[in-house]
């Protein structure tokens, strides 16, 4: 497969163009720019105009924003599939975050104008992209929940249990060691705490429901007691919704 | 005016309305259901079929989630010209929080099924709602960053701060008195912290940036002081926005 042929059949699978018309997502394709960045590289920052939106093929991008002075908070971590920087021309057209490369990656950089005019001429693009959002919006009153009624370790205990493989939970098969997506240290900002809260979160985790963590590899022995320490916390009963 | 040209002209108003053709917005001012419920009353809860959503005309109307152990977490509290419930049937079809009148409310519920009908045909709605949405998860981002890099004396003088008249802020005028929009106890919720935390704040607020409080009125003697105390443990300078 030529480059432009494996983009268009990449582009395909991205949710934002489910049933999207070919010819539709061939101009997409034609526009688009593979982009590759090694890890420690900064792609944009909170004030750059949003001239281009991105969709991940590999690696992970890590979404973020500092306080005047020095704090980060970490808005999102992305990988494969992933689209981002997509509404911003629907707003102020700045993104509004910074975007670091935090694992080497390969990403595609589309025309944000593009997006623009199709939204305007094709409703099912128009959909895809409220629908999007609206996962989006539900995944942030999560979040906002979660800071609400949640202490440190039971929003690690959550983080961790969406990790659980589907088929173990439906069929309560025992939970198999998981790899963490990402490194202690990333995990911690993600979750909004210092590495010293997020150890002292697993050290509780590992008394109050067994929990072993060695290195990235988690082995939760017992799901019901995990559940029991963190779901009570939050509006959703477990199994809520799994990590895409 | 009779009440169905009274609705029309209210709800070309609505900035999700804004530039839609006049016989489209008819259409929802002919399917608009005026309602009103005293404060305390359940409008729905979170697993409720999203057959309607909403605009505000008076009063105020909580959305939030309780958690298994019985704790409430506010996701917002809307006023006159709000809308909410409009994204439910682009997710799971669920509005996914309470809605709870907090001061005596009138409304319009309007058929969710139009507006999923118009934004497919109408490429102005579908970029209102888009808009729209940018913005709710611009604030998304802004309260997420807040509850990770802000303490909860900084939250509440981060809501104050955007209480400020526009004018005091511009021109550098003493700032008047300003009452809050509604009671300690729910400001408290809103925030995420108890009441008793909310209560320490305000005392620290007092001492670290020469803020008073009686009642609901609250004075800003130093703006400069607040905005130091606050605004350098947020990604945005004061000012950054307004309460709309």
């Amino acid at each position: 497969m030529d480059a432009s042929v494996q983009t268009l059949s990449f582009l395909h699978n991205v949710r934002l163009f489910k049933g999207v018309e070919t010819q539709t997502i061939q101009k997409f394709a034609n526009n688009a720019v593979p982009r590759s960045l090694n890890k420690g590289s900064m792609l944009c920052f909170p004030e750059d105009q949003a001239d281009h939106f991105f969709v991940m093929r590999n690696g992970w991008i890590k979404l973020s924003r500092s306080s005047v002075d020095g704090q980060e908070a970490v808005l999102d971590i992305l990988t494969r599939n992933s689209v981002f920087g997509e509404t911003a021309l629907f707003g102020d057209g700045a993104y509004g975050w910074s975007a670091e490369v935090v694992e080497d990656a390969d990403f595609l950089a589309l025309p944000s104008k593009l997006l623009r005019t199709y939204v305007e001429k094709d409703p099912i693009l128009a959909v895809n992209l409220i629908t999007s959002m609206t996962k989006i919006r539900k995944r942030q009153d999560g979040e906002i929940e979660r800071f609400i009624l949640q202490n440190a370790p039971q929003r690690v205990g959550c983080f961790l249990l969406k990790l659980v493989p589907t088929d173990v939970v439906e069929e309560g098969l025992p939970c198999p060691a998981i790899d963490l997506p990402f490194n202690k240290s990333l995990l911690a900002t993600k979750l909004g705490m210092t590495p010293e809260t997020f150890s002292r979160a697993l050290k509780t985790l590992k008394n109050n429901a067994g929990l072993k963590i060695q290195g990235v590899t988690v082995q939760i022995n017992d799901i019901n007691s995990l559940d029991k320490y963190v779901c009570r916390s939050c509006s959703n009963s477990y199994p809520c919704e799994h990590v895409e």
